[in-house]
Parts: structure tokens; sequence; C-alpha cells
């Protein structure tokens, strides 16, 4: 339920690690900004694949779910606390799309329905969601996320 | 022509309805934010599929318009007139594209060339256009826009 | 090395030229913001096509690499200098990737690497990178950049 910020961050996976040259944490001025981050779970990817192939559209939108709860992982340790968060400004979700599947939005809301489960409604985002060809690793849905951050 | 800001807001189609959990518009500070939005026109898609195959260059060019007229309604109402909007920063174009479609930035075109009528020469944003597999709901062309506001 | 930015600026390849109705630069505030780059090396596309089929990880990455020095050469001319940037906060990688290719992580990283190179850890950037079907011209990856400017 959205407000109980301490709740949900004591149930947050652990932060994700840069799998390369780059940082998953950026914050200027009243902006923050994760780096795209998947579905990893113990190191392994869940529900690998094409969404409308080998992966339904529930288990897209489970996957965008774990890849949201780890942007907001991102987003804790950056900032110290998720209350900093104002509002979620946007959040690109990319989905890998087998070939005539277009649902993304429909995966895309296992992310969106998170955050706002988590901050209310201030934790909706303006959303691009769209159906790319292949994901690092097979992750079937990577996102990244700009936040206001208020002090 | 630009600067008849007026002219243009009286022409402006309906603001699009967020198909699922998240916002159209978000603003902080200078910055304000739309989503992905595609051409919808009365709740159809203009032009559906993929450029290069079932949609032509001109007719994603007339997509690419129709979308960059819906963000600009987005921004109409979210900010109260487009007279606040001081420059366009960022688009990125998200074009359905057919095996061996490589034209993406005449797509696109649709959509700057639009801005530039309506805002002048602050309306040309910086912009990347690239060529995806599926977007939702078949629309052959979505596109996500930034803009700096001045009070 | 980093640090060594009037050496790096010496060397920049000429500034891209915006192929359409756009800008190549734009800044708000504390922001920059670049378009999207691809490996254009004397108006020749380097290395075109998709990565996993026509170009090997190892080219893919020299692509970024070149991209990523496109993107510096639009901000040095845009800020004057590059030492006016504090640090990069965003970069999204699209890659031009065949059926199965899965490291875009390793094509991306051509480019972050050059941004270390040349910014120390301040130009480490947030990062997506995602595998995209077709790209303008047969660029095989092209990039946009976000960075923070102080004055």
């Amino acid at each position: 339920m959205a407000g109980d910020l301490e709740a949900w961050e004591a149930q947050l996976p652990a932060v994700p690690q840069a799998v390369a040259n780059y940082v998953t944490f950026r914050r200027s001025g009243a902006l923050a900004f994760t780096s795209g981050v998947g579905p990893l779970v113990g190191g392994e990817v869940l529900h690998p694949g094409k969404v409308g192939q080998d992966v339904s559209v529930e288990q897209g939108r489970e996957a965008a779910r774990v890849a949201a709860l780890l942007a907001l992982s991102i987003l804790k340790e950056g900032l110290g606390s998720l209350s900093k968060i104002s509002q979620a400004l946007q959040m690109v979700v990319y989905v890998a799309s087998a070939e005539g599947f277009t649902d993304q939005p429909k995966v895309a809301d296992g992310a969106t329905d998170l955050l706002v489960e988590v901050l209310g409604r201030r934790g909706r985002p303006t959303r691009a969601a769209v159906g790319v060809y292949e994901l690092p690793l097979g992750i079937p849905v990577e996102l990244a996320l700009v936040v206001e951050v208020t002090d």
C-alpha cells in the first residue's frame, strides 16, 4: 500500500550491479536516473525470451514488476530513502517481442502498477512502451526510470 | 506558421488518454515530459503496421505528424499554453520497421517538421530515430518528447 | 587518459550534422542533450549491418566508440569545452541486432569505455542497451547522451 514505504524498503531485492562500465544511479539536482534494469533474480533471468512466443503476457508483466523493484532498490540505495521521490517522471519499457506481439502496454503495466503500489499516485510516470528485437542476456523486459527528488 | 500559437492550439486533437497505469504528462521544474504517443485518430490507428512493408514512408511521416500533434495537445493541457515551451529538448521516435527499412529519419521528420511549424526554431529538438520490431496496438510510430518550460 | 581533456578535444572528429529537421545539441540549465548519433566516418557508415550477423561484437564495440566520440564532439561544440561536463547522466545505446544476439552490453561498452577514458569516473553514465531491428542508414549502433554541465 502506498505510504508504507519502510515496509517496502525492507523487502526490496539486492541492488543490481552494473554488468559493465557504467553506473546504475546518477543524480543531478532534482532528477535521479536509473540504468536499464531487467528481471534478474539471484543472478538468473526470470522468464527469458520473447513475449508472445516464449513468454506469456502474464509472465512478462511479472518480469516487469521485478525489474521495477530492482529500479526502486537502485533509487533506495542512491537516495537513502524512497521517501525522497516526489514524483516518477519518465519510464521507458523495452519489451522483447515476438513477431505480431503488440500488447507491450500490458507488460509494462507490471512495472507501473508496482510503482503506484509503492509510491501512490506520485509513482505514476509518463511512459513509453516499445517492442524491441533482442535484449541483453535474453531478458524479456528492460526498463529505465527518471524520478524527481526532493530533499 | 510559427508564432501563431493560438490558431494551432484551437485545432489540436483531443488529448490522448493513458491506456494504462501511467500519466501522459509530468513536469519537474523547467522540464516537461510526455508519454509515448502514437497516431490514434478517433480511437483508430492511423496506418497500422510496419513502415517499409504495410506502411509507406509518406504514410509513416503522416503518422509521425499526427503523433506529434497529440504530444502537443498533451503539453497544451499540462502547461495551459504552448507559449510556455521555451525550447524542445529531446524527442525519441520509435518506428515499427520492416526488415531492411533504414529510412527512420524520413519518418521522424513528419514529427519534427510539425514541431517547427508550430513553435519555430525553438521547436527543433535533439532527436533519436530507431527502428523497432513491434509497437503497441500496431501503431507504425511512437514518440516521446521532453521540452523546456518557462513560466 | 582522463583529465587530459585538451588532447582529447584536439583529436575529436568533425561535428556530425543533423540529417534532418532537428538539432544535435540542446542545453537546459544544468542538462545538455545530444541527438542520436551513429558511427559515420567521412560520410560513410562504419561497419554497416546487424551485430551478430554482418558485424562482429568487436566491430560493434568499435562503432560504439566512434559514435561516442561524435557525441563528445557535439558536446564540445555546444558547451565550448568538455571540461564543463561535471558528470555523464544517461546514455541509451541502440544496437541493430541479429536474431538471437543478446550481447548488447559488450557493444555498448565501446561507448562508455571511451567516456571514461576521456572524462574519468564522472564519465560513467547510467546506461540502457537494447537490441533494435533496424537503424538509420544501416548503422550498427546509435546512441544518445545526457550530461550534467557546470559553468
